[in-house]
């Protein structure tokens, strides 16, 4: 990496602040185990370049047209049922109100980045719509209302109560950090309220059931100040109510609540469960410093990256139970690795970064958000998946609308709130994250403006230029995440307004293998560069998929951008070969002599980034390819 | 092979017969389609051997603490409660009466073996507790009688109403072929006469659910001769109640049911559902000739074999719905191979065999007889396997009891019956399809006495002495299947008293693969040893099995046999490596050049027979095993 620096001109102080205004995706700046801080989504512009036209569709067909769809299945009218007094019956599973919250949440990141009255006309007609229904009491649930209140808090294994008011506080967060309008938070902390109010020691045991809260309280502490919020996430964290409760050990398992967050040794059960409780449970640790969430948070940490994570940053082997699976266990085309799964677990990794500084987790987050979640989202922005297997037959991965829809809103509010991944603060120093054409416009932690630019064409290339703009001549350090390292360069001088950094990553393509206890991938390898793993989908190749093995490298992959396939991809093309006699053609079990008998001609294999596939037919496809 | 003839002396005609006592597992004697018919069970006497101590323990403890369990967990009690009137609950889920059944027919089969008195004794008892709680109607089904009445018939997708009625048929045949007694017979004719009068055009439509009524109705027409039994069976395969029973696509797949059965191009849904399906299937094409069931069973066996048996003979790849997977989904730790599986697969097969007279199916039922099947049942006989994994962390695997415990008295059955499976006969001729001392004593087809006494250690080794013994000389083809060749070495001569046919089959050790679509083997390899499948136990390794690969046979495997190892057994050796550092201490992911470049030590691996594993102490086993 070459490091050029070249001075320019400077300006003026920009203010300390704590307002709405200067909060991020989350507000660290008053957690005392957060050594750094995020800066907010509004402080970064994002230019041309990879994510400009994912973003720009979000904004402009995924969030519109899931509105049209929310409203299609009733999630709306299931609020509207209950101030109107009307008999229509309630629509879709009992977490729909979940799926408003996040769809909100995304217009309220959007709208941190740029007004857009339409949207913020639809968020404040659903905010209205939403507090109609909320009883005087603060509670606030459309399963569990009208008819079915008596069965309020007496189910909250499955219940999805307090997991529906984590999104809504989230959502009304967002949007008070967007436009400094608290209706829908004040609506919130009154639903919070009434939950302190009923619960704890001789009173209602609660449980979240499906973790989502326990951020969402922290989120509400750090926006407000408010210790009982804090208070009220401890208490859902600590498992106090276990015996309460009456609850089973499957359930404990499956549920990823119920128990001590902090006697937690490994991930198991359902793993959007685990990835929100982790990072629910990492925000905790940020407020408190409780030394055994740290303990705990760095196993489950570590167990999931040597035992349980795909390459793609996916998370959650098994469809029963959409479950993480013994360690290793990493089928391909079994994988459920479901989109929300991969977002929480850049959820979790950005806040480990925030209070570690060590870039291995910000490794984790690029490998997750180019790869597993990316995946999620159709190039046309209006299909999604639930699933994002390794491999595939070809059947059906991609659909505009799923009954239980977490996932779509999921990664439209991912891609809206991206910008304020990019960079944090810390005491005379900068964190650059992530690499995109970018303006970042903010200040150092001693109020000193701050404008870093990005020029650069990751991922395609591995060349960014940095152009570092202090208000005034400043002394701090520049740290710069140089992915799949686990490290940050930094660059310690007196920056003046205009400085360049010139950096150079490698993104020649890697042959990746696993560990030989993950049981699919033995002899195969996986092409990974820079941070977009690959893969081979049929219609691209020579032969049946099933067919052809992949070359030990004696020439190097040919990287060729092709700016009208696929929305503008680097395509890469390997020798490999080609049974001559399909495999589908022999039999099941064969002696070792005859197999190593069959004959193969070269073949030319052309791979494709994953999270371009199913985007043109349903056809096969494989990430990791068996080895020649 | 080499074949020496030696002539010793004759004896006397045996009488054509067509009795209950001449009646084998199934009875072909009359069948159209059927090219062979097997000999029955008390034919053939099994002398010392592999099967000898399984056989005795199977009698001696199996079956005796079986009644035991099923009495202590109620089975019998849900019948005693019907007709004594006391008020006592039903207990265990709605099948608990198959279980009994099945027991039953065990006992049948050992009786068609040797008298056993106390075994007699407790069939005609529970026989008599049976016949005591039948309503006068017919109606016999410990679950759908008393509270239950009104939801007869009304859930037949769930309820095993027809499942329980097969295995009692079952049962209630094979004790009449063991002593002539009909008394559990024609109770259960009274049920399917009744299930007659009820069902059809315009009255009630009837569904097995979970297919097994279908084989035993063909076998209650062979024993019986009164065709509406078979007509039954053809009208429960024919689907034609599929409109009016409002069946889903996701029960006709799970049940293997419901639907036209020659509308079945493939295996899907419940493994044990759809070989117990194709075997009343075969059954039904045996006796009717309908050329669309063969073209079934042909194509659903080219599926089976090509696509999805384990190489133990087990199949059903998930955990969920106990299913079929995808073509090649064969995951080894995650099998779920249930033992009843297996069984239905040699059941399967030996219809199929008798069919055609092809020998490819002998193998697969050798091949899942002598693992997929024998590994559900401990050495003490007294545990058993529900699920039986290719690959193991070393989790429990066998139990004393299961609440849904259709595997025990299912693996005890096939023990029972096993010496009907050695024989058959045809026009001129005899068929030996598998290996064991032992003497059969029967006749040629045309009622010449016959006597063949097989001299062997198989599967220990490969040589096998056959005595021939005809009561006078005369003219036919000895049949002799040579072991995993899917051929029957015809040997047609005059044969005289005391011909001797010396057989070597080879069994040295021989390296396996799997088709490279099978995604957990690519480049690994399984070891078997004539019809044994190999693995390895930890506790037999010199480290972490995680940590060992098979070096590629420069010497061959070292062959020992250790007479007071798990029964006795031949344990194999052989020249590998193991990891200087474990892999568990190397990351997830790692590039190809460094995960070549980790160095290995020389270490001899020790291979067990798969049948048993987990016989010792709970610790880790493979199937398959990686090749250096």
């Amino acid at each position: 990496m070459k490091v050029a620096l070249l001075v320019l001109l400077s300006s003026s102080l920009a203010p300390a602040a704590d307002t709405w205004i200067d909060q991020g995706i989350i507000y660290l700046d008053h957690s005392p185990q957060a050594v750094m801080h995020p800066v907010p989504v509004r402080a970064v512009t994002l230019g041309d370049g990879f994510w400009a036209e994912r973003r720009k569709i979000n904004v402009e067909r995924s969030i519109p047209t899931m509105l049209d769809l929310l409203e299609e299945h009733g999630a709306v009218d299931n609020f509207r049922r209950l101030s109107t007094k009307k008999s229509a019956i309630r629509k879709g599973p009992l977490y729909t109100d979940s799926d408003i919250y996040k769809w909100m949440e995304s217009v309220a990141f959007v709208l941190q980045s740029a007004d857009n009255p339409k949207l913020r006309a639809d968020f404040d007609r659903l905010t209205a719509e939403i507090l109609a229904a909320q009883e005087p009491s603060g509670y606030l649930n459309t399963y569990y209302q009208d008819d079915r209140k008596a069965l309020r808090f007496t189910e909250m294994y499955k219940s999805h109560e307090l997991y529906c008011l984590g999104h809504l506080l989230q959502a009304a967060i967002a949007y008070y950090r967007a436009t400094g309008d608290r209706k829908l938070l004040e609506g919130g902390i009154k639903y919070v309220d009434y939950l302190i109010s009923i619960s704890g020691p001789g009173k209602t045991p609660l449980l979240t059931g499906h973790p989502e809260l326990e951020m969402a309280l922290v989120e509400l502490y750090r926006t407000t100040g408010e210790r009982r919020f804090l208070d009220l996430a401890g208490y859902l964290l600590s498992g106090v109510e276990r015996e309460r409760l009456k609850l089973t050990s499957a359930q404990l398992v499956y549920m990823f609540s119920g128990k001590p967050f902090t006697s937690r040794t490994e991930f198991e059960g359902h793993a959007v469960r685990a990835m929100y409780a982790s990072s629910g449970a990492t925000d905790y640790y940020a407020e408190t410093g409780d030394p055994l969430y740290r303990k705990t948070l760095d196993t489950l940490w570590t167990d999931l990256i040597n035992r349980k994570m795909y390459i793609t940053g996916g998370v959650g082997s098994r469809s029963q139970g959409e479950a993480f699976g013994e360690p290793y266990e990493l089928p391909n085309s079994q994988a459920y690795t479901e989109s929300c799964a991969a977002i929480g677990n850049m959820m979790w990794n950005f806040r480990m970064l925030a209070i570690s500084g060590d870039a291995k987790y910000a490794d984790v987050m690029e490998r997750a958000l180019y790869n597993g979640i990316n995946s999620g989202m159709s190039l046309n922005g209006t299909l999604y998946c639930y699933r994002n297997p390794l491999s595939s037959n070809g059947e059906k991965i991609r659909n505009e609308w799923y009954d239980t829809t977490c996932c779509p809103p999921n990664l439209e509010r991912i891609l809206a709130s991206l910008p304020g991944y990019f960079y944090a603060t810390a005491k005379d120093a900068v964190y650059v994250h992530f690499f995109h054409n970018s303006e970042l416009d903010w200040h150092l932690e001693n109020g000193t403006g701050l404008k870093i630019s990005q020029k650069t064409n990751y991922p395609w290339t591995g060349n960014v230029t940095l152009t570092v703009t202090p208000a005034r001549e400043s002394e701090f350090t520049l740290y710069v995440r140089v992915p799949n390292t686990g490290e940050y360069k930094a660059i310690k001088r007196r920056w003046k307004a205009g400085d360049t950094v010139d950096l150079h990553f490698d993104v020649t393509p890697k042959l990746i293998t696993s560990n030989p206890q993950v049981a699919e991938n033995n002899g195969k390898v996986a092409v990974q560069r820079g941070p977009l793993v690959y893969c081979m989908e049929q219609i691209d190749e020579p032969g049946a998929i099933s067919d052809l093995v992949l070359a030990k490298p004696a020439a190097p992959f040919a990287s060729d951008f092709q700016a009208d396939l696929l929305g503008g991809i680097t395509v890469l093309k390997h020798d490999g070969a080609a049974y001559v006699r399909s495999i589908s053609e022999e039999p099941l079990y064969e002696s070792l002599d005859k197999a190593e008998a069959r004959k193969t001609k070269p073949a030319e294999l052309t791979l494709i980034p994953y999270y371009t596939w199913a985007n043109r037919e349903r056809t096969p496809m494989e990430v990791w390819i068996p080895l020649k």
